[in-house]
């Protein structure tokens, strides 16, 4: 066992005021008006409508819960601990509270895999990283058979709460089970948590989703350490690809975090529709601009998802999946498509072609971006009269974010989410999802909130069928993180106002070990 | 300015004992027999049979010095605490000495580039990464021109001392300076100090380069996420090549750190002259009793020095740099050595034959040993009756642990070598390396030595003709890291015993915040 191990696993989080005595409180219907989508009566007739909740001071319920808890996708640093935070607080409501923890992810509910979670086992688990203590899996319950198989173990186990920690996807199937579930006069309250790394399950009530804090401080710590490299070795253009799916909440954070010369926001670019000339050229122009004043040197931040967003690059994926079999023949690709595809480098063309899943569709996010946009930047200086050097180096941060220990904030954000879920579960919240708000004030006064998981339903085709989905939020261009950003990125591009945050700390003042994130 | 480097800044390291009252204390020859390499008398003929030196009680003379300072060759974390360091022993030795910092490595004492380094700059560098302060840079002061231009801008600065933080041929490069000053009756004393994350500088006297620590540390953290991650997803068998250039220092230290399971170590490869079939064999060995085990993910650690260590790739190599002119017709190989080449994936068989450095030799820190081993172990298992799943993931880690914030070993290690540095340039003690020995005991009773560089010298044939160098520490197979390593590597490889060591912390308990190198 290493020494930090055993510190952390015996780090106490603190709470909020208002969930250190779970006697005393109980949650009220929110007066405010909470509009559903219309839609979502159809497939949701008994979640439909239900108000926002808040706690209050009254007196609780006390009465033994068996309640079933579920990891559902990626991992984000602070799962143990809205598992430890359930089990905590379930034993505060009665001592002879059960947790039982599905194994694998969801498939662990359909097929009855599941184990009791004690106090021993958990013991190693507190505040530690990643998702082992039961592992997770990107299953969904989805079809008749699924459904029914849950609900059948559901039963088995006399569950008096399903506690689901997933993204939108995960907490939009944790409300349909529930609706499931009481349509079926199973009376087991599902609740949801809001993880992910991502940062992109975000709503009015949902001010971040966990794991986001601790994944955006170790790429920050990296692309820190990286600046100052370029900074004193003054040879490399450090090109940095990062984790994050579709949104750039990541690539953003870091920015505001790390300062680096050049950070491509996703978002933006579809919004100005910038094309892939367009994009490589600017880049280029900062390559050219810095070299002119002797730094051969840089730092380029590139958000995961970024191709998507890049119109032809979008209409040339989308080509490739409709028209194109597997292997078909490139020349019978829409001229203007065409064109984009010849601007590609050859090894990336090759993947276009070759490197397709199950389905024969592009695999987008197996295309190295970085290494695409080090290749034509490199073409594009061809073309100028560089005189300077451009020495490429790409890196991609990804795994190395999950599954740290989380920070004190994520750690104490989730020890606090899992009492939250713990109090819907006894208040029968069905279809619910944990929210803490006021984060950017001291944790004392977080304030928390029940959500109406069916209140963020928005319906969207998919495969010709309108589906319920938490629409994944973007990064928002009239937001004031964004703003902060385009006001320096000038200044950044230019001059070395590198920021180097250093690695995450558990100890020392406030200030160092409790920073929030800055997008917050 | 973020909130941790005001902290950093504002930190000061602790003292030896020994280096806390600079007046009292000054080098005493040491007692003990050492024997100089005879072949050195012809190269250094001043520096010739100089004793090691001991730091003990006795009256140390104050007078003004002006010392120049110069960091060569890759970043290192803590060489701004040996500035610093130095810096702050000069003010006590005298108040009024000066320290001169030479601009971008070497080349700016050549050309004469440098700046007065000030209490007030230097403020806003300690306990930081990187050697933005001054820069670095891989000239070498080898010619009679470049000694010369040296020695002129060395007596225009009438420097009492010159300090350079480097590693192996730095710190060889030094002496070799020292003599030719000597020689050419100029009384500057020129001192090195042992700089490297790669751990290869390492002798009997000196226990460990600086940044090793760091760099390991910051390597470990990424590692143990990764881990957490792969036990997590139990989808991923993770390659993760480790920077460190021919030694394995940098991967076994990560290895005993985070004990993943498998481990590649150069020197014992190249010990038991295993075969290119025989290594990727082993591993797919690794692969397919874990899969057997129902283990579809892992780590494996890959040393950046790897493929010179494979006797069929160092011949294949040497075979391409010699026989071959760039795209050269590869049926021209001898058939042995074509063997090998058909084994390799297209693409490295393509960027073996065309990316040549300009004097037309394989560029081998260009191949990318994680891809290779990735593509290898792929293809030996379509040769099996492998029914598990191998999903490799490629990382590299390397630059972003050269420039982090000094772990406070480090630190502390740095400035204490500092003010050992400004004592070696104070009693004259030219060619002399800075050291400090217990450094697994507590700080306090660390104690100084200064090592003869010259007693560090073996001859080795370069370009036709003999040369001084201080042999790579390669690693010790007889040592005890290793054995520790070898004890446990079949137990890792199978069981998941990986550690998760965390971030750097600059708080906490020793035991947390200042944590020796396990192979030290």
């Amino acid at each position: 066992m290493d020494e930090l191990y055993k510190e952390r696993i015996a780090y106490q989080p603190t709470l909020p005021h208002c969930l250190q005595d779970l006697d005393i409180v109980s949650f009220v219907d929110g007066k405010e008006g909470l509009s559903h989508n219309e839609e979502v009566k159809e497939t949701l007739p008994h979640l439909f409508g239900l108000p926002k909740v808040h706690l209050e001071k009254a007196s609780g319920s006390k009465r033994a819960l068996t309640v079933g808890v579920v990891l559902s996708g990626g991992q984000a640093a602070g799962g143990h601990n809205v598992i430890t935070g359930l089990f905590d607080a379930l034993q505060k409501i009665d001592p002879s509270s059960k947790l039982i923890g599905f194994l694998g992810g969801p498939s662990g509910i359909i097929e009855g895999k599941y184990q009791e979670l004690t106090a021993e086992l958990l013991s190693g688990y507190r505040n530690t990283g990643g998702f082992d203590v039961i592992g997770s899996g990107r299953t969904k319950i989805e079809s008749d058979e699924q459904l029914a198989s849950s609900l059948a173990v559901i039963k088995k186990l006399s569950l008096d709460g399903l506690v689901v920690i997933g993204g939108d996807d995960s907490n939009t199937n944790a409300a349909i089970l529930g609706e499931y579930l009481v349509s079926n006069s199973c009376e087991t309250t599902v609740v949801g948590v809001p993880k992910t790394i991502d940062g992109d399950l975000k709503t009015e009530d949902v001010e971040i989703s966990f794991g986001f804090d601790t994944a955006t401080k170790i790429y920050a710590e990296m692309i820190g350490n990286i600046g100052k490299d370029a900074l004193s070795a003054k040879k490399y253009f450090h090109f940095v690809k990062l984790m994050g799916r579709s949104a750039s909440h990541i690539a953003l954070e870091c920015a505001l975090k790390t300062q680096p010369n050049y950070t491509f926001i996703s978002e933006e670019i579809a919004e100005h529709k910038t094309g892939l000339q367009a994009v490589v050229s600017d880049l280029a122009d900062c390559v050219e601009k810095r070299s002119k004043e002797g730094k051969n040197y840089g730092i380029v931040l590139i958000p995961e998802g970024l191709i998507e967003f890049i119109p032809e690059m979008k209409e040339l994926i989308s080509v490739l999946n409709d028209v194109l079999g597997k292997e078909g023949n490139v020349d019978a690709l829409p001229s203007e498509v065409k064109k984009t595809f010849d601007l590609l480098p050859e090894g990336i063309q090759k993947q276009l072609l070759l490197d397709r899943d199950p389905h024969g569709n592009v695999q987008v996010s197996h295309i190295e971006t970085e290494k695409l946009l080090i290749e034509l930047v490199k073409n594009e200086l061809k073309t100028r009269i560089f005189q300077g050097k451009f020495s490429p180096v790409q890196h991609f941060f990804g795994y190395e974010g999950r599954s740290g220990y989380p920070s004190l904030f994520d750690a104490t954000y989730c020890y606090a989410l899992g009492h939250v879920a713990a109090l819907l579960v006894r208040e029968k919240k069905n279809g619910y999802m944990a929210s803490l708000q006021g984060l950017r004030g001291p944790v004392d006064e977080w304030k928390v909130t029940g959500v109406p998981i069916p209140s963020l339903f928005t319906f969207e085709m998919r495969k010709g069928k309108r589906k319920a989905v938490i629409k994944k939020a973007l990064v928002d261009l009239n937001g004031l993180p964004f703003k902060k950003f385009i006001e320096h990125r000038e200044q950044w591009e230019k001059e070395d106002a590198y920021l180097c945050p250093g690695p995450i700390q558990f100890y020392g003042p406030p200030n160092i070990s409790m920073v929030i994130p800055k997008t917050l």
